[in-house]
């Protein structure tokens, strides 16, 4: 039996000021960092421990898993960024604000281009400063890995091949895999492990912050998975996601 | 023409209270903090960057790394931790206090055992709790890789075929890269690169927080090397770090 830890960074300041983030790299607010914290705690008081440590090129994502490695003392073990694990690309929403996009396009339309798992948002021209062609993290990539914008079926597209051909046969192997990712990367890997249909996955929400548990038998099939810390505090941070698309 | 940057860790806790730390994984202090800070702007406005960064796994050479990375807006970059970056192992002197060392052994014998290249320290017991072995980093370390104590020649053996077999290749194919480690790990790259003979080493001090370019040819030998940021700091700085073995 193999346990895996997936971790969604705790809050951005765009998750805070409500704006679509995508691959633009905006750092953890104050409260993100606290979650974070909270976080390492949880898995330290629970016994958890690992030997390596995956995710993205994303500093909300890396904060958060730095912030988590100096609590659990576990500084030194290796960390593999990769942008696999990178959030969905948001395309030409990216930068925008969610209420105003909603007020603009329609609450309908937003959710579709959120939530449906195979429409693409507006995509990015070459041109634009927003492609990731024109950032050096992402010099190494051929033009075809290069996004102008992504459904949640191109996030999974793009992250199961690096699950399957680097992080599984690590977990096979014995290690202790901590993921610390994104909203969307992390529901791509969940819709996969557990084989979520395209309609349902829509309305899975992983909240900010807290440690998200799967046991895998030997093929690495999810016996279970559960959520770790307080109940009460899972339950209101997954209803604030699922919130966020309304006009307010 | 190949740059690298050397980086001393900032002042860790068991610097200011002038103890012999070597493997014993002590925390950068808050002046270690403001010091790696200063090394990240520096470096910034002169306009570097970085592919890649190798550190040790003790975590005041890997946090003064994440704090330059986190100044440099670089946190994206692969980061690696090897065991061979780490300080020069000190043996049953881990933990002490150097002057108290100094009073009890004499002057001479510590700065013998500080500052000559092939006199160990005396050993630790492998019952010992500061012995490696103990420590699930190092689990994967053959028993002749664990140290019980080292001279500065040994931490020479352990860290040059990691130049040689790693980084200099890396270095080669055109990648800019920064190393984090210590006092000792770095005095040994640098006898390396410069061929300093054994007894002109000891008086080589390496400062804290000070950035270090060495510029190399084609064939990684050091055309010249110089610090970064202002001179009367670094030599402040470099005559502190010689200062610490006296009897207060």
């Amino acid at each position: 039996m193999y346990k895996v830890v997936l971790l969604r960074h705790g809050e951005s300041i765009w998750n805070k000021e409500n704006r679509f983030t995508g691959w633009t790299d905006v750092d953890l607010s104050e409260k993100g960092k606290e979650e974070a914290k909270k976080a390492g705690e949880v898995l330290k008081s629970e016994g958890y421990t690992f030997d390596i440590a995956y995710t993205s090129v994303l500093k909300r994502a890396i904060r958060t898993l730095w912030i988590v490695l100096d609590e659990m003392d576990l500084m030194w073990i290796p960390v593999i960024r990769h942008w696999r694990l990178n959030e969905r690309h948001y395309g030409a929403l990216q930068g925008l604000n969610k209420a105003e996009t909603a007020k603009k396009y329609g609450e309908e339309q937003v959710k579709i281009w959120r939530r449906s798992y195979d429409i693409q948002p507006p995509a990015l021209e070459k041109s634009d400063p927003r492609y990731p062609g024109h950032d050096p993290r992402y010099k190494d990539l051929s033009e075809s890995e290069l996004p102008l914008t992504e459904c949640l079926k191109d996030t999974v597209a793009r992250f199961v091949p690096y699950w399957e051909g680097t992080i599984a046969p690590m977990v096979k192997s014995g290690k202790k895999v901590l993921i610390t990712a994104h909203g969307n990367s992390l529901r791509a890997l969940v819709k996969y492990l557990d084989n979520i249909p395209d309609n349902e996955i829509v309305e899975l929400n992983i909240p900010t912050g807290i440690p998200l548990v799967y046991e895998l038998d030997e093929n690495l099939k999810p016996i279970k998975h559960y959520y770790l810390g307080n109940p009460e505090e899972i339950e209101k941070a997954a209803a604030a996601v699922a919130a966020q698309a309304k006009v307010k």
